[in-house]
C-alpha cells in the first residue's frame, strides 16, 4: 500500500513559490561569453521560481507566484504567461523604475554555461512583504523554496515569516537545494533551519549530503536517514537523466528512470521536475505516478529551446509518458 | 577665406565625452516590442556619448571616455573596443555589482523604435567624479555634451564641474541637444546654462530652435542669429539623409549634401556625424571639408547593423566620399 502523502491536498490552496522572474536570452552558437556581437533569441520568461510554478499550475495544481518585474516588456511577457497559464500573478509586484531582471546564457562546446546577470539588481531584488503577499500567504496550502534564495537576505525573509503561517493552516514546505555553489556561512545556517520545516525534499545528485556536512565518509543512506531525522517525510532524489528515486520516511524507495528524449536546452529541466512533481502530489497522485509525470516534465522541457517553453499540461505530458521510451530500470 | 575654427587645437588635449555606455541587442525582425521570444543579434557596443567619442577617435581625433561600466562581459566588450581603437579609456569606471546598461531595440514597420532599457538603473546611473575623472579633465582640451545627459542630474554635475575648468585652459565646448523629447523644467534651464558656454552646437532639425522658445513665428535665421548672440560661433545643423549646414557667426553659410546611402541601422548617425566634425575642426579642417567627413561617417554608419559599427577611420570615411554618390544640393 502506497504511503499517504505528506503534502497538504490541492484544495487547502495555491503552492506558493517566493523568488525571481526573469527574462532569459539565449546564445544561438556555441562557444564563450559575451565579448562579441552574436546570434541570440528571446526574451523567454525565465527564473527558477517562475518556471516551478508555471509547470506546477500546468499539471493542473493551483498556485501563485511571488515576485517582482519591471514595467517593460520582459515584466508583461513574464505575467502574460504565467496569467494565461492561470497562476495566481496577484502578488507580482510592478517597480516602477527598475527593469525585470534579464539573464543572457551561453553553451560552450562543452555544455559549460557563460552568463551575463541582472538579477538582484533589477526589480527582482526589491522583493518585498505586501499586502498583496500577505493575502496570498493567508490562502496558500504549500510554499515550494528555491535553495538559491536562501542567500538573498530580503527573500530569506519572506520565506522564514511565510513558512510557519503556511504550515500553521496545516500547509506543507518543499525544498529543492539548488546549491550549484559551495553554501556560505550564511546559507548554510539558513538551510539547516529550512530542513527543520521541510516535507519534501528535492536534491539533485550530491545534494543529498548537503544536510549532512560535516559527517565524513557517509553514504547514501545514511544520508538519507539524517533528512528523516530531521523531520523530512520524503526525499525525492533527481539523478538527471538516469531518473530519479524517491525515499519515504517509512522506507518505502521507488525508482522512476527517465525519458530517452534529444536534449536541446537543459535549463529548467529540475524547475519542471519540481512542479510537476508537488502538483501530482498535492492531487493525491501516489509517489510511482508522480515520478513519471515529473520526470516526463523534466524531459519535455529540455526538448524545447528556453527555460519554461517546455513546461507542459498534464494532458502534453501523457503524450511523452506514451510515446518516449525510458531507460531501462 | 574659411574662418579659423572655433575649436581649440587638438594638441591641446583630448576630446572627453561624459555619457552612458550600454550593450545593444537588435531585434532581427521589424514588429512591436518584446513580449515574445524573437530573434535578436548582439551586444553591440553603444551609448551616444560612447559612439561619438569612438568616431571621433577613428577620424583621428584624440579622444576620451568618462562613464561606467559593470564587471561582466557588455563591459568588457565596451571598454575593449574603445581600446582597441586608441580611446583613452583610464576614467570609465567598472562597477562591482552593477551590471552594464542595456538596450534593447527593435524597429517597427513604419521605422518607429521600441525599446527595453536597463541605462541610469545600471552602472552608468553611478558615474562620478573620481581621481581619473579629475585627471583626464585637467588635460582635456575640448568637452563634447549629449543634450540627453542634461536630465540626468549626476550628469549634469559633472558637466558642469567639467566644462569651465577645460575653457579656463584654453578649451572647447561643443552641445548636441539631442533631445527627442520635449524639455522638462530642469533640463531647459540646463541647456540654456550649458549654450552659454557652447562653441559648436550641433542640433537636428528643429531643436535649432531650442534655445529660442517662447518666441513666436520664428525662422530659421532669427533662431541662428540668437544663438549666436549667446556666444556660439558654429551651428552645424544636422538635416539626417538631406545633408547638413554650417552657419558661422561671421555669416558664412557652408551647405553638404547627403551621400546616398541604404540604410540598415539608423542608431548612432547622429553621433558619428558629431564626433567626425568635432575631430576634423579640432584638426584644423576647413568647414567644407569637415561636414564632408562628418556627412560620410553618418552615412556610413546607417549601412552597418550596430550603432557603433560603422563608425570609420579616417581612410574608410575617404573611400565613402570617393565611391558615393550625393545628394544634389
Amino acid at each position: 500500500m502506497a504511503s499517504p502523502t505528506p503534502l497538504a491536498p490541492d484544495h487547502l490552496g495555491p503552492t506558493v513559490c517566493i523568488g525571481e522572474i526573469l527574462a532569459e536570452i539565449v546564445a544561438t552558437t556555441e562557444g564563450v561569453g559575451f565579448k562579441n556581437p552574436q546570434p541570440l533569441v528571446g526574451p523567454y520568461p525565465s527564473g527558477a521560481a517562475a518556471i516551478f510554478i508555471d509547470q506546477c499550475r500546468r499539471m493542473g495544481g493551483s498556485a501563485a507566484m511571488i515576485g517582482a518585474v519591471g514595467d517593460d516588456d520582459f515584466g508583461r511577457m513574464n505575467t502574460d504567461r504565467l496569467a494565461r497559464d492561470d497562476v495566481d500573478v496577484s502578488a507580482i509586484a510592478i517597480h516602477p523604475n527598475l527593469p525585470t531582471g534579464t539573464a543572457f546564457v551561453r553553451y560552450q562546446n562543452d555544455g559549460k554555461r557563460d552568463f551575463v546577470f541582472n538579477v538582484w539588481t533589477s526589480a527582482a531584488g526589491t522583493l518585498s512583504w505586501t499586502p498583496a503577499v500577505e493575502d496570498v500567504i493567508a490562502r496558500a496550502g504549500h510554499l515550494h523554496v528555491i535553495g538559491t534564495s536562501l542567500a538573498r537576505d530580503h527573500i530569506w525573509q519572506m520565506i522564514e515569516r511565510a513558512a510557519p503561517l503556511i504550515k500553521a493552516r496545516g500547509g506543507t514546505v518543499s525544498l529543492d537545494p539548488n546549491q550549484r555553489k559551495e553554501l556560505t556561512k550564511d546559507t548554510e545556517g539558513r538551510f539547516a533551519k529550512m530542513i527543520l520545516q521541510t516535507d519534501l525534499l528535492l536534491p539533485s545528485g550530491d545534494e543529498i549530503f548537503l544536510s549532512t556536512k560535516g559527517i565524513s565518509e557517509i553514504d547514501e543512506t545514511d544520508a538519507i536517514h539524517a533528512i528523516f531525522a530531521q523531520g523530512v517525510c520524503e526525499i525525492v532524489l533527481k539523478r538527471g537523466d538516469v531518473g530519479a528515486t524517491c525515499f519515504q520516511s517509512d522506507g518505502t524507495i521507488t525508482n522512476a528512470p527517465a525519458f530517452i528524449v534529444k536534449e536541446v536546452d537543459p535549463t529548467g529541466a529540475g524547475d519542471c521536475f519540481g512542479g510537476a512533481y508537488v502538483a501530482a502530489r498535492r492531487l493525491g497522485m501516489a509517489v510511482a505516478e508522480s515520478l513519471t509525470y515529473a520526470c516526463a516534465a523534466g524531459a519535455r522541457n529540455v526538448t524545447m529551446l528556453g527555460p519554461m517553453e517546455g513546461a507542459g499540461t498534464r494532458a502534453q505530458l501523457e503524450n511523452v509518458i506514451a510515446i518516449t521510451p525510458r531507460l531501462d530500470l
